[in-house]
């Protein structure tokens, strides 16, 4: 298995992401830009994402402001109690997050969940100092998460970048219950930045500032909770379940987890059910994954049930997704706060009422690490990225055998331009094990070699990546190999 | 054509874009959000973008962090001088933009280029006064577009969201240089948010404050800019030039303006010719756009040579693009305000030098109301939007005749999974008629009518958008024939 540091010494020598405004010395920490592979991984995550989540369950998808007025996050709570505790050292002002500091110097775990007091408490009976100069450290206090972002000049309203891009998804429904004629159950989603003032970024990907999240906000009425049609269709998928009272994780079906009760509907089941394929097509297996029941004192005061999706990494056990039953709290809070009416009809009882929210909130960022890797394999003669297919930043290289050799390069071109619907890649620099090399490191599934032999019988060699295996094709096969070798590394649609 | 009231009332009607977070009253202006058909068109036009420009001269797509530190904005010159000259009533503290006030309100045209002073004179020489309360107008002086945002906790780095993309490209270039063993001439794009303070933000999509840009630099030595390989390609594109000593635009081919001299060189013929062809596949007729050369009053001190793209439109001549011979000064300056290497090497001279940049600037809100407004068409009976296939939202829609008979919509459910690679959209509610103006409204180009014939003999009615011809085709041929009628429809390659 793959070190977090061989994760991020592929990426910042392909350039997959690195640290942003990097050439000055002052780029604060927390910020990270997607280099070209990175960008079309990411793109190909957010397009699974739609084809496998939001098109099978007729979702909308929106692309709300990123800023948003203070009043909005006053109705969601996040200006009152979106903050993390810390504490600072009362000699040189450096500033720690109190929960972490408690947790990494003692034997006890801490939460942010923990009052101010509890923890100042903790850190004198722990005699913990600052870690820099030994000075003393003060008492605990919360600091915002909230980014706030100066916009306006005339008339100012105070804004803030959201810290989560669900709640414009919130104060768009009713508009969107009615201008797209919704029936509820609905989902409505969006793909987009969201920024959190975090005390101490770190692990690059895993802990940003700025960062992008993928949100579906499931609108339904409570009643109708086990009316799922397509229920049957996922009703035998497998999913690792770990139960908050059991000690490890059991494979069970989503049919199970409705039979048992263990979640609050078949509505929850199925969107389980469907996160879990989602996240397969990713690479994730099954075994590698968790769906982690909640208890109650690690849910929102207001989530009626909560399964956080992880994965193993080198670093842990990840948390990718939490997936949320928010109850009516965040409707009947936007109401209450902005005056407009976010009621619906129920037509059968003829009552109004406030549609409850299922969540499935995917850290795309997190999720674009794990993919890497769980992609990354290694062995004595070398590394290659076994991406599905349909992730695969490139989809297919073409190599002439010799690059100083013109019929070749030129027949390269021309086979280039036979495949130009999969954007092939043309590198013609180094060896032939080099070009090898350098393909299988960036997850590029096949390889298709010009040599001279092709100048005589239009044949040329196709190697596959995960397995290094070449065989001969004509020219004339070769979009109908391609794609045999591209639905066998796991491609899924994006040929079809 | 349609005027821009047309334009909004569709656009609030059908949720295509709507103002943000505004169910709260006191929602800041500026800021928009696309809701579910706005979101699907937006999300076409910037795929095109990668297809028709990107894609075709190999160009590296990033995604680099939208808040960047303020030494980023010293270098590139935006602390010291991106700012609106304003005016604040004395009395009510009212603000205006001066240069804008005095255009409004005189016969000359003024500019935010004059100076503070100038600006002033003509304020007292116009004796101007505050539009809301008649008191005086106080001396004009400079508001920073700049957006602040608030974050870092213990080392505070001042920060701002880039007003630009572009500016992430330019920080990263030695990077990307350097890992994508970039041979130059190289393209590096990115398409994402950027922020502008705007003193009075206005018609909605036109003027934000957060906005979509999609932006390429083409780095390239300026020795080289001659050496253009795949012109011949677009040589005889046509574009229509406004040149800046003319009154009139004049259709010119992009072979033309190499030959007259009247660009910088081959390399510029060929970005202007690529995106003129991308803005006709969005179908913006050649008629309705021009390339308007800028005069040196016009252009940034540093710029040597530049073309706005412009397009009619019921509010007058729109800028979609800025077109910019940017030289060295981008790379320049961020050299030097870094101390960062961001030199290449020559090699057939052997000297070092700082590559030079052709910007490509387009403000993608604005092309996508421009795509709306050519679209929009109305007559006596009905109103459709005539988008290209490639950009339209749904590409078919599904309609049972009566939706109150089980096996009709038995069988539209069939025929919608038929088509499930079209994602389509299933139709039951209202007469026909409605169902059909409801999806020309969104540029639907196709719908498939399922009746009680088809339950007999297995074909349907197709009828399409643009011209509402109907035809009768069978289940088994709806595919082929769906793909004739988009192709027809201006489609370019979504099915390819």
């Amino acid at each position: 298995m793959a070190t977090y540091e061989d994760v991020i010494n592929l990426a910042l020598r392909r350039s997959f992401f690195y640290p942003s405004s990097d050439i000055y010395a002052n780029a604060p920490a927390g910020f990270y830009s997607y280099g070209p592979y990175g960008t079309a991984i990411r793109r190909a995550l957010i397009e699974q994402w739609r084809r496998l989540l939001l098109e099978r369950t007729n979702m909308l998808e929106i692309d709300s402001a990123i800023t948003m007025p203070e009043d909005v996050f006053k109705s969601s709570g996040h200006l009152a109690s979106f903050a993390d505790p810390i504490t600072e050292c009362v000699k040189c002002e450096s500033t720690y997050r109190a929960d972490q500091l408690l947790t990494d110097h003692t034997e006890k775990e801490y939460k942010e969940a923990q009052s101010d007091e509890e923890l100042t408490a903790a850190l004198v009976e722990n005699k913990l100092k600052c870690g820099k100069c030994g000075g003393a450290l003060g008492p605990v206090k919360r600091s915002s998460l909230m980014v706030k972002a100066d916009v306006g000049v005339a008339k100012k309203t105070n804004c803030y970048l959201r810290p989560e891009t669900c709640q414009g998804i919130f104060c768009d429904f009713a508009k969107l219950y009615k201008t797209m004629r919704v029936k509820l159950p609905q989902g409505i989603a969006q793909v987009g930045k969201a920024f959190r003032n975090e005390i101490s970024p770190r692990q690059t990907l895993l802990r940003q500032v700025e960062f992008y999240q993928m949100e579906a906000e499931v609108f339904f009425n409570p009643r109708e909770i086990n009316d799922v049609s397509e229920f049957d269709a996922v009703r035998d998928t497998k999913l690792n379940i770990q139960l908050a009272d059991q000690d490890k994780p059991k494979i069970m079906t989503a049919g199970e987890l409705v039979e048992k009760k263990i979640v609050s509907g078949t509505l929850v089941a199925h969107y389980l059910a469907l996160t879990q394929q989602l996240m397969a097509s990713y690479g994730l297996a099954l075994e590698h994954c968790r769906f982690r029941q909640l208890d109650e004192d690690e849910r929102a005061f207001y989530a009626k049930e909560g399964w956080d999706f992880e994965v193993q990494s080198s670093v842990g056990w990840l948390e990718l997704i939490a997936n949320n039953y928010r109850t009516d709290y965040d409707l009947k809070g936007h109401q209450e706060g902005s005056g407009t009416d976010l009621t619906v009809l129920d037509e059968e009882t003829n009552n109004k009422y406030i549609p409850h929210v299922w969540e499935i909130s995917i850290g795309l960022d997190r999720t674009f690490y794990a993919v890497l890797e769980h992609a990354y394999n290694k062995d004595d003669k070398r590394m290659w990225l076994s991406l599905p297919a349909v992730l695969a930043p490139r989809k297919v290289a073409v190599f002439p055998l010799l690059s100083n050799k013109p019929p070749l390069v030129e027949k390269a071109k021309e086979v280039q331009k036979v495949l130009l619907g999969l954007n092939p890649v043309l590198d013609t620099r180094g060896s032939i094990g080099k070009r090898y090399a350098r393909s299988d490191e960036i997850g590029i599934p096949v390889c298709v070699t010009i040599d001279f032999d092709t100048l005589e019988d239009e044949t040329v060699t196709v190697r596959e990546r995960d397995t290094t295996e070449q065989k001969r094709v004509p020219i004339q096969e070769l979009w109908k190999v391609l794609e045999d070798v591209l639905v066998r590394a796991k491609r899924l649609s994006t040929l079809q």
